[in-house]
């Protein structure tokens, strides 16, 4: 295609297509909260009408165990190109703390050159960069230059078993070369990022069981290890000074950091001290020998989430607890396996649990770590038509976050997730005010036109 | 005074007494909760009419700022007989959780010889011990072997702060040699004990902060010290694997056990086995080199009794919170001074503080420790009253719990607490279903005949 084909073409459905973006935004599709089941519903068919739009065949909601996925597909650009799945959600995050908006959530409004809305960003204005871009090169070739798949979820910001199960359940259906997923944010407004790499977690939570009743401090103190410093105790021993992990073996499957990866993370120029103001912390705190964003695209760590035990009411109440509790969020990275880590913790918290007291630990929660090889030609693909829009080679990221659905990808589907995102780190997602910068919107239909172009050019295996 | 007439009067008036006591039994008054502040007055009432029909003078409601105290006097024994003070409270604690009740707490039964309701033991159960004797004492004499002073407190079980300024500021018109507190357990019903000393306390509250807002555990993990991790390591570092405390000179001022106090402690015998087997846990624990009641009533120790922060709720929420908050109870022993030991532990907290969080430190409360020496002649005279009355020596034990109101008497009056009561562990005071056994009831009554009169042989000084 003609670079001023298709400047004209967004330039001249511009308009319509913020009209449908406001439409989408207007439906209060909350997946987390039971009330808005028939609106995420309503999201859903809103998505399935727009792909017919488009030109997509085989479009409709597919019913799962929880909320129904998008799908629609073409497949008509031959064997010998691969298969893309475009994927995002229709859902989104709930609103509270409601009084912290400036306009209200769900009537979608432009200031200062910003879309403000609960989904302006995180999913629904990111999805619509791709889905205007494919109607683009449908409006202006009729035909796409590789097979493309669509699913779109809607428990994203919830659980997804539904969708996890269906994906589990139809591997053969959803076989694909590649995903593409517009939901990571750029490092700035002026530089282009490609992540290849996101965290994974695992969440325990460990009850310290001692006394079989709440006892008085005075009358009793002094004959029993009391639950509360004996949890304290156990989580003292999980790292060292310096946030290293000391359960053993926790670090045997991490991929150490190249030199290539330290200068390209150290290329991007995370400001230290800026970060200390936005934080409100005097010092940044981490594992030895490495920089804060190596400690959180690339080193697992270990943050309790929660502790609970005895009195915390006003004043004084002369008490040793029957039981205390924490959790604990590990994020971890390629190559570790959650299952493993899950269990390598408990092991250790067993072994160190003080004398006098019992600890029972509960897996709440796994999600596998993803990294695609930066040698990925889809991964290459999408470099090129970054770097062929924006003027510039985008940086190559990696995330501290977790996306559970690129590790079911590629487990079930063998398929690596490409993070193409145009989103800014000021859009705040999931918080009050969640906004997505215009310019963000329309240099992501372009970045996503030119990635389907270069897609075109993997040689399928 | 003739023992036959003694267990005559006892016998005829055992009826009216256990008549009398029900009927106090009945006002529920809880000092800890506003909605029963008439009642609490009530029961002062009812104490200021009981003082009255046995005799003695000045009797009435004196007021405080807070709850009233009861007071009466009778001071005619001359000027070689020591004055002694009767202490005892009309309040009582809460119910809760009253569905644990066997019958409704403020309507006393006698089930298997022993009184149940609230108070039924802590403490007006106790108080009528001294009551009923002196009256015993009055009827059959027409006087008393000493000067007597009696002071009935109404917020005990609350916080005593009204009573504690009364003291404060009415030292001369308290002024006497002795106080006699029936508040107090037996080791066993068959083993009289006499408590000398009692341990005080120390309570105080840490937040410790760090990022000013709640974080992302993915996508800030790694970046900064997580407060809940900072808290544990904190409390980690109180104590050692043995729970000897870490605090530089804690000990300093703590005064050790003598060979003879020790083989004291040991003669009870307490039973290790059966203290677990009723705690619950699978072993006992606590600082090297003493035995478990040495520990608790010689040896200070540090409870935390309340820590909480971030997510407690069902499941998982991938959180760093900002803030987390912890309160210990430390309770000390002869001759340590709390308020030094909570600026100790104040200092300590801030130098084991890790980087990247600040702990701030807030005193909630603290109770000096209160010792009597063995040598002291009332309690030498307590010690024949009971071996006279109950035909073996009684035991010289201590106390892990804290009573403020007998460090006061020592600071503000100069005089000795002597702690003659005569409840039992199973009456379980505080909990549902408190009681008291008749047997004890009338015990007491005798003791503390026997203890006045012994009282009176006292060389005053």
């Amino acid at each position: 295609m003609e670079q001023h084909q298709v400047a004209a073409y967004i330039d001249q459905h511009r308009d319509r297509w913020l009209k449908k973006l406001f439409e989408l935004l207007r439906i209060p599709s909350i997946s987390a909260d039971s009330r808005y089941r028939p609106q995420v519903r309503q999201a859903g068919e809103y998505c399935v009408e727009w792909l017919r739009q488009i030109g997509f065949e085989n479009v409709g909601l597919k019913e799962t165990k929880n909320h129904p996925v998008v799908y629609g597909d073409w497949l008509h650009a031959g064997n010998d190109k691969p298969t893309i799945m475009c994927y995002g959600h229709y859902d989104v995050q709930p609103t509270d703390p409601i009084e912290k908006w400036t306009s209200p959530p769900f009537e979608p409004v432009i200031r200062d050159e910003k879309i403000f809305a609960r989904g302006a960003d995180d999913n629904k204005g990111q999805l619509a960069t791709q889905l205007c871009a494919l109607e683009t090169i449908f409006a202006l070739n009729k035909k796409l230059p590789v097979n493309v798949k669509v699913l779109i979820e809607g428990e994203e910001e919830s659980d997804g078993r539904g969708t996890f199960a269906f994906v589990e359940e139809h591997r053969d259906f959803l076989a694909c070369d590649a995903i593409a997923i517009s939901d990571s944010p750029w490092f700035d407004a002026n530089t282009p990022s490609l992540c290849y790499s996101l965290r994974g977690t695992c969440a325990l939570e460990v009850k310290v069981r001692g006394p079989e009743r709440d006892l008085h401090s005075g009358s009793y103190g002094g004959y029993i290890q009391n639950p509360l410093n004996a949890a304290a105790k156990i989580i003292a021993k999980l790292q060292d000074e310096r946030g290293k992990i000391l359960v053993p073996g926790y670090y045997d499957d991490v991929v150490p950091l190249t030199d290539e990866e330290r200068a390209e993370f150290h290329s991007v120029g995370v400001d230290e001290e800026q970060l200390k103001r936005e934080l409100g912390v005097a010092t940044l705190w981490g594992e030895e020998g490495y920089t804060a964003v190596e400690r959180n695209w690339a080193r697992p760590t270990l943050d309790v989430c929660g502790l609970w035990g005895g009195y915390a009411g006003e004043g004084n109440k002369s008490v040793i607890p029957a039981e205390a509790g924490f959790k604990i969020n590990s994020r971890v990275v390629a190559n570790q396996k959650p299952e493993r880590c899950v269990e390598l913790i408990t092991n250790y918290i067993k072994s160190v649990c003080p004398p006098g007291v019992r600890a029972d630990v509960k897996t709440i929660a796994f999600a596998s770590p993803m990294m695609v090889s930066r040698e990925s030609p889809y991964l290459q693909a999408a470099m090129k038509a970054f770097e062929r829009t924006f003027g510039k080679r985008p940086k190559l990221t990696r995330e501290g976050a977790t996306i559970p659905i690129t590790a079911l990808f590629l487990s079930a589907l063998k398929a690596p997730s490409i993070l193409v995102g145009h989103g800014l780190l000021s859009d705040v997602i999931h918080s009050p005010n969640e906004n997505f910068p215009l310019d963000q919107l329309f240099k992501g239909i372009r970045g996503n036109i030119a990635l389907y172009e270069e897609f075109a050019h993997v040689l399928h295996q």
